[in-house]
């Protein structure tokens, strides 16, 4: 529905302009007869999970793929950042972005680690090695990285870190898949890189994730591990879990990987569209890819300049939302400021300043399979709108 | 193949009985236009993982076919054993079975805690309340029970004792889904009991698993953290993790609900068969149902008396398994040998006579959807071939 006064807008009581959400997740899926055809052939292999064919095939074909020695893959990322923590031994602290995913975070938890909170750039929204540099100190075993919206966070600068300091360096790569820094390809960096292929990214089967690293050793422990001594040459582990893949997620993620090139180039097209339409309006600033290197453009999200736009970041979203478009802030705080770690570790509280800004700044746009150009156009005529008539909206919205 | 003579076995390089292996697990699986069915329909509701429709209504077909409060379904039973600790709040030391699984003793490490290895009765291969009592110290917070075989371990016993002492308790219930002691279903005993839908379960979602208490905070507490705060009213919890039963193993796992009372015939009819073709033989004593409590046949196991059989577990295991009969021993060490728990804890190492003499003398048999009444009656005329002519295979073997 197209809006031509202010009190069309849902969030004054009119009709929401989209009639059903529209989602900021991937949510890729490839055609029913091929899904079809994989489930068909696990029910006539009647092997159904740990390390099973597809799986195997999965993991060898990541591994040329990526160009990466090993693929390890697990049932969920939180399960593969948890199980990889354990395979590289890390003990005391690690350092990791505060501007990260809750999973990122727990994960540390439940490897009997702590995490120290480290603040972000504020024009590339990642943790710089110079910013990561001043945390250190001798109960750091680890730095975890956590690459964003589709880039790369800056890899490279990490490793020299991590290497210079004598530590232990991975990656959450859940936003990275296809991606490259310096022409090398995610998923080489540091001793190891963990992808998610949770629904909501570029390669998906439902529930899913692959530890990569180049190192023989880790990969024998993370083997170990993922299955009680399941897969691989027996080697020194300190724990055993269950991060079996299934087959019915090996299937998903074959299919994912053959449509990737499609999804990637629908995800820029996306990409393109919105930045050509929005980036032209006072006060909103795109993440844009670098130009060198490769993006799977999988998240599309803007900052907003609350003086330049003349609504802030949570007006903008309160109006989105009531039109059923979610513009949810990817992360609705720091790691810092939720409750599990704001009690845990007070200290941190105060001390990510830039987070703090970007999660009431960063506004997400619904991206993936379910968009169109029609729908992303409805939806940049609606921000559009919502921007030239700002003023008249900012003292409605007062009174609500 | 019919074994006519000794050297027809192909421990001594004849060809094997079986020309492919007799799985132990269960693998049972609807029929493909059933799967087909479950499958199209999650394809088009594009709803994937996380607490979705076909989940729910498993919680609550759970919740009413086993007569529970709450069932809260998790992707693995790892996962949800450790998650099961964290909800329930556990410190210090936790009593189990030192003959259980790798996977019920490593969930407690994951969870921060420490087992206290436990030796089992050596008729019913249950740990008893006698036993565990004289184990309770200060710095114990629960019993974790393990329900063996397809019968339940006693859990009013356990009930009983942790409630005199004021410690939790909770259960390993991977082995009794559908099982009943003094008429209670399993799943009501404790403050929880944890099932797993492992293929080899009874009950197959290939992977899955599922915690059920009659605790309405506890419940808050393990939907709140199997995914970050997804589902269920908000309470404190100490983390958070990914437990999430994708939309997948939850439609598999309703096939095999509706699938339960027919697949638990066939087991009661393969046990029956087996018992009535090979208790006659001596040294062979079969751990049955006690007639009085609902069981699930799911597995069919029996000890071996080396003196009355004239061979040892090993020896006929040995046998069998040239033979393509998967004769594992379902535990081949207790947990308190694995190498795991024996260097951490090697006070436990020499603490459990009986536990290690059932590993020796425990044969499982081959059951599930993949047996018939043909390959059984096979199996049993091979058993009873060797041990017929166990002192002249025993004298052979020797030269090996």
């Amino acid at each position: 529905m197209m809006k031509s006064s202010v009190r069309d807008l849902a969030v004054f009581g009119s009709k929401p302009a989209f009639s059903c959400e529209l989602p900021a997740g991937q949510l890729n899926m490839p055609e029913w007869e091929r899904v079809e055809a994989a489930f068909r052939g696990i029910f006539d292999r009647k092997y159904y999970t740990n390390h099973g064919p597809l799986a195997r095939e999965l993991e060898a074909r990541l591994e040329q793929l990526l160009g990466v020695k090993h693929a390890v893959c697990m049932t969920n990322e939180t399960i593969a950042l948890m199980i990889a923590a354990k395979a590289m031994g890390l003990k005391g602290k690690v350092i990791m972005p505060s501007f990260s995913f809750a999973g990122t975070g727990q994960s540390l938890i439940w490897a009997g680690l702590d995490p120290i909170f480290c603040d972000v750039d504020p024009y590339s929204h990642r943790m710089t090695g110079e910013k990561a540099a001043t945390l250190i100190n001798e109960d750091v075993s680890a730095i975890l990285g956590v690459h964003m919206w589709g880039n790369p966070c800056n890899p490279r600068d990490l490793e020299r870190l991590a290497h210079e300091r004598g530590i232990q360096l991975y990656f959450d790569a859940a936003h990275a898949f296809g991606c490259t820094s310096d022409n090398v390809t995610i998923g080489n960096f540091g001793d190891m890189e963990v992808f998610s292929f949770h629904a909501s990214n570029v390669l998906n089967s439902a529930e899913g994730a692959c530890v990569c690293t180049n190192n023989d050793y880790l990969a024998a422990r993370l083997r170990n591990i993922r299955s009680s001594y399941g897969a691989g040459n027996k080697v020194p582990i300190p724990l055993t879990g269950n991060g079996r893949m299934s087959e019915a997620q090996a299937a998903m993620a074959l299919m994912s990987l053959e449509d990737y090139p499609g999804n990637q180039k629908r995800n820029k097209n996306i990409f393109e569209l919105y930045t050509a339409l929005l980036g032209i309006l006072p006060g909103i600033r795109f993440q844009c890819p670098d130009g060198k290197n490769q993006s799977n453009y999988q998240c599309v999200v803007f900052e907003i300049n609350e003086k330049e736009f003349c609504l802030s970041g949570g007006e903008l979203r309160k109006l989105l939302n009531a039109e059923n478009f979610i513009s949810r802030r990817h992360l609705a705080s720091g790691l810092h400021r939720t409750s599990l770690f704001r009690e845990r570790y007070p200290r941190f509280r105060e001390a990510s300043p830039v987070t703090d800004q970007l999660c009431r700044q960063v506004i997400q746009l619904p991206s993936g399979q379910a968009m169109n150009e029609e729908l992303i156009r409805e939806v940049c005529r609606l921000i559009t709108f919502v921007h030239e008539n700002a003023k008249e909206i900012k003292r409605k919205m007062v009174s609500l």
